[in-house]
C-alpha cells in the first residue's frame, strides 16, 4: 500500500535513508518560524484545512484556480483543500476584528495543497509560515513585515550572500498599465504577462503584450529604471535603519501571480538563482472588504514561506543543523531482579521532567549499551546492589566518562545537578 | 462568506468571546503532549492527511468506514481524508522497519476527519496524540504505553479522582466468543455489540445477542468476574510500581469499536462520566502484517487522544492555565524626532532574541501604553533626549515598578540582566 503521489511521509532521525523527508527537520524549521514570530509579537491562529470553493475561486485569480485541489463532498458542498493562507486569514479577521486592536499582526503554519498535473519530485502540499499585518496601511507596517521575512532566513544562518528580497510595486504596475492602455479588464492578464516575463519565451511575451497594446521596450525600460514609488523609499529608509539594507532591492520583474494585491509586493529569491522563490507577499487593502462582502474594510500585507524550497536551500548551503536525538538518561538493567527498582527509578526521573529510556526486557549488557548510544543520552544509570545489600545508582556521565554512586532516593537531584 | 460547518477556527488570546477556539490553549495541549513524549523517548513522524481509501476500508470495520470523509480527486482516484492514524503509521512503519531498532517508540500530533451527518456542534475534526510501540509484543510494553497515557492527562492537572484507565483484552473476548459460538464471521459483529453494551437499550442489545446464540447473562457474568488475562496481571503489575495503581482498572466493558485489536484494549475515562472517552487504544498485533501485503511482521500497541473532549475536560475541571501573551519589551515612541533611533533599538534588541512591540505609527502616549499593558511587557522602554541632548533610554520595569536609564548600547546587556 503506497502513500498517494506528490504527499510526504515524514521520518524521525536518524533517518534510514538520505531521501526521506525528516520530522526533525520540519519541527526545526517550525521552531524557527515560531520563535521569529514571538520575537516580532505575531500571534498564532490557524483555519481548516478545508474551506467553501467559492472562498479561492472569485478572488486568487487564475494563478491559483487552475490547481486547486477540490472536490464535492458527500452533501454535494463545493470544496476546496486550502491552496493558501490569506483568504481564511482574510474571513476570520473580518470575522472578529473588533475583537482585536489593530493593527493586528498574526501568523500561522498551514499545510496548503495543490493538484497540478503530477510531475517527477513536483510535490501537491507543502507548510507555510504565514506573516500579515492587518489594519495598517503605512510603509511601516511593509517594513517590519519585511523585516521580519529577513530576519527569519537570516536566523536559518543565510546571509545576504545568500539571498535578497526583490521589492516592486503593484500599483506602479498599475499605473504603468493605466498610461499604456485604456482596457481595465486586460489588467490582470498583463500582469501574468509580466509574473512570467523571466521564465517565458521572450518572443512569445512580446507577442502577447503587443496584443494588448504595449510594447516590450516600454517594459524593458520601466523594469530598467526602477524607479521606486514614494512607499518603496520610504520602506527602503526604514530598512535601512534597521540595518537590512543589503538583504532588499527594488526590482519590477516581481509583480505577483495573485489577483487581489494593491500595493507593494515583494519576492525571497537566493542570490545563485538555482531555487524558486523562497518567499513572496505583498499588500492586499481590498481583500478583506471583498471577502466579508462589503462589511469590514481593513488594509493588510503578508508573506508566505513554503518548508520545501527552503529545506532544498538549506541542505544545499550546508545549512541543516545536527538533528540528534535528546536523552538525559538511560537506564540499564544488568540485574533482573532490579527490573521492578529501575522501572520504579524511570518513573521517578520522568515525574521530575528528564527523558528517560529502559530496556523493555531482558537483553544482554553490550546489547543495552549499544542501544544507549544510538539515542545519545547524557548519562547511563544502572542499579547495583552496594556491599551491604542496599540498593545504588551508578551514574556514568557520557561526556565526560565521570561516574558517580547515589541513593536511589538521590538519583534525580544527581541528575539535576550536572 | 462562512468556514464549512463541522469545521474550527483558532484565534490567538485574548479571545474576543468565549464560544471561540484558542489558538493557544491548542498550542498548549500541543506542547504538553509532546513533552511527555519526550519524557518517554518517543519520537515524532507524520504522514500525509490524505491516503488512498483502501487503507481505511479493509483494516479498521465498519466503525470507522461508515464516518469517513472521502471523494474521488481529479485523477479519479478514491482518497480520503484520514479519520486515524494508524493505518499510516503502520504502512510507514512496514516500509522502512529494518532502518530503525526495535522497540520503536513513535508519536504523532494528526488532524482527523469524519463525515457524519450533522449534528449541533459535533466536529467533523479534531487532532489527535497519537503514540505507539512497534516491534514489542511484552506485557511491558503496554504498560510503558499506558503509563504515558496516564502522566499525559496527569500533566494536565488531572488526577486520579478526575480519570481512570478501564483495561480490558480484546483476547479475552476473543475466547468468550469461542466458548458461545462456533461462527467466526459473526465475531466482529459480536464485539460491536458489546462495544455498543453502555449506550444502547439492554432489551435491543439482548435480542442482537441473541441472534448470535449468546445470552447476556453470561455476558453480564463475564463483565462482572472481570477476571484478569495473564497479560493484564502484568500490566497491573508494572503500572502498581509505578505508582499508577490508582489510575487502573480492569472493566470488560471495554472492547474498542476498530476491527484490528488483537490483546490488550483500554480508555481513558472521567470518573463523573460526563464525557464521550478522553483516549483509547490497544494492541494490533497483524495490521502492519495485513497492511504490507505480509511481507513485515511487527507487534504493535498505540492509544489515541482527542484535543476535543480533552479540552472541554479541562475547562469543565477549571485547569486551563492563563494563556498571556508574553512579551520582553513594549518600546514607546513619545518623541517622533527619535522614532528612527527607536527602530534601530528594537531591531537590536530583536536580534538578541527578545519579544519587542513599537508603534508603527505616531500615537499618543497614553494610547501607546494603554496598548503595551494589552501585551502584557515586561519592560517598557523610551528613548529621551538627556540633559547635553545624548540620547538614553529609560528602561520601566512593570512589575517592581522600578526605573533605570541607560545609554542605548547598553540596553540589550539592560534587558538580559532582568
Amino acid at each position: 500500500m503506497e502513500r498517494l503521489p506528490g504527499f510526504r511521509d515524514f521520518y524521525p532521525e536518524p533517518l534510514p535513508q538520505s531521501d526521506l523527508w525528516s520530522a526533525d527537520l520540519r519541527q526545526y524549521i517550525f521552531d524557527q518560524w515560531r520563535e521569529l514570530a514571538r520575537r516580532y509579537a505575531f500571534r498564532e491562529y490557524d483555519g481548516p484545512p478545508l474551506e467553501p470553493l467559492e472562498l479561492f475561486t472569485t478572488k486568487s485569480g487564475e494563478e491559483i484556480v487552475g490547481q486547486l485541489y477540490n472536490f464535492d463532498d458527500k452533501g454535494k458542498r463545493a470544496i476546496a483543500l486550502r491552496a493558501e493562507m490569506t483568504p481564511t486569514l482574510a474571513r476570520m479577521a473580518a470575522a472578529h476584528e473588533r475583537g482585536y486592536k489593530k493593527p493586528i499582526k498574526w501568523f500561522a503554519i498551514p499545510q496548503l495543497f495543490r493538484y497540478e498535473r503530477q510531475q517527477k519530485g513536483r510535490l501537491r502540499e507543502h507548510f507555510q509560515f504565514n506573516a500579515d499585518i492587518i489594519g495598517e496601511n503605512s510603509p511601516a507596517a511593509d517594513a517590519e513585515l519585511i523585516a521580519l521575512l529577513i530576519d527569519t532566513l537570516r536566523s536559518f544562518g543565510l546571509t545576504q550572500e545568500d539571498f535578497v528580497i526583490r521589492l516592486s510595486s503593484r500599483n506602479a504596475w498599475q499605473e504603468f498599465y493605466g498610461r499604456h492602455s485604456k482596457d481595465e479588464s486586460k489588467a490582470y492578464e498583463f500582469y501574468q504577462i509580466i509574473d512570467k516575463l523571466e521564465r517565458d519565451n521572450p518572443v512569445e511575451s512580446e507577442a502577447k503584450l503587443a496584443k494588448l497594446g504595449i510594447t516590450m521596450t516600454s517594459v524593458a525600460e520601466f523594469i530598467q529604471a526602477a524607479h521606486p514609488t514614494p512607499q518603496l523609499a520610504e520602506v527602503m529608509t526604514d530598512l535601512a535603519i534597521r540595518g537590512l539594507s543589503g538583504y532588499v532591492k527594488v526590482d519590477y520583474n516581481v509583480i505577483r501571480g495573485l489577483a487581489y494585491y494593491t500595493g507593494i509586493v515583494f519576492e525571497a529569491f537566493d542570490r545563485k538563482g538555482d531555487f524558486r522563490a523562497i518567499a513572496g507577499g505583498g499588500r492586499y487593502d481590498h481583500l478583506v472588504h471583498l471577502i466579508s462582502g462589503g462589511k469590514v474594510t481593513l488594509a493588510a500585507i503578508g508573506f508566505g514561506m513554503g518548508d520545501v524550497v527552503l529545506t532544498e536551500l538549506l541542505k544545499e548551503r550546508g545549512l541543516v543543523p545536527k538533528l540528534q536525538v535528546k536523552l538525559d538518561a538511560f537506564c540499564i538493567i544488568e540485574d533482573e531482579t532490579l527490573r521492578e527498582a529501575s522501572v520504579s527509578l524511570v518513573q521517578s526521573l520522568r515525574e521530575a521532567r528528564f527523558a528517560v529510556e529502559y530496556p523493555l526486557g531482558p537483553a544482554k549488557p553490550e546489547k543495552q549499551f549499544k542501544r544507549a548510544m544510538e539515542l545519545n543520552p547524557g548519562y547511563t544509570i544502572k542499579l547495583e546492589r552496594a556491599s551491604h545489600g542496599e540498593i545504588v545508582v551508578r551514574f556514568k556521565n557520557l561526556r565526560t566518562r565521570e561516574e558517580k554512586v547515589l541513593n536511589p532516593d538521590e538519583a534525580v537531584g544527581g541528575l539535576r545537578a550536572n
